[in-house]
């Protein structure tokens, strides 16, 4: 089988580009800066469900994208999680946290802080990211 | 300077071994099945604060961790995570999760659940992680 990108993910997120392994989105949710990264295999689920080869590429994908979220954003702290209670397909969360955000010190999943880019703002975020990654 | 573990940590939990890097401990929290990973370094606060070998030994770790929780509690899920917005010093959650747990499908942090283990079952646990980890 191919990979097929889960439904509530492509919904919840907007592309931003593919690295080796993983998709690149970010968060619709404008109250975070917030990228999921998406390993582009099928039928995986946990992070050990990857080969240790892709186990590491993701871990250098998630370290790329960590250190251009520290470049763009400024964070007081990265939050970065593998949860996939509610959507299974193995996908990774880099958040950008700060000190005064609405659910510091709380985690961002359930904090029903929710909020949309407005005009052009997403996409001058990922323009923002993408000329980072180069 | 030394590494030197931070006090609410090593409140929170207890000693089950050391790995090449990251000390082994289980979260005193009896509602999950709570594993967390301290980087035996000091002043490391995000993952990329680490040299990206030790990128890859903790990696190396949470997998082998990952594994033997999977062994020894058979999760739904498992929910890995670098948080760090209340203790800074870098460590990783490794959470094994059930679909009838108290907290499902919400993370674990700061969801107000919380129990104490009873008489030996803390140190049956963490003999069984030992175990599995040999």
């Amino acid at each position: 089988m191919s990979f097929v990108l889960d439904p509530r993910l492509e919904g919840d997120s907007t592309f931003v580009c593919d690295f080796p392994l993983s998709q690149v989105r970010l968060s619709n949710n404008a109250s975070f800066p917030w990228i999921i990264l998406i390993p582009r295999k099928p039928d995986m689920v946990e992070l050990v469900d990857l080969s240790w080869q892709d186990q590491i590429q993701l871990q250098s994908e998630v370290r790329q994208i960590s250190l251009v979220m520290k470049g763009v954003f400024a964070p007081d702290k990265l939050n970065i999680a593998s949860l996939g209670n509610i959507v299974p397909q193995l996908h990774i969360h880099v958040v950008a946290r700060y000190k005064a955000d609405e659910a510091w010190p709380n985690p961002v999943w359930n904090s029903g802080i929710q909020s949309g880019y407005v005009d052009g703002t997403k996409d001058n975020l990922i323009n923002e990211i993408t000329a980072q990654l180069k």
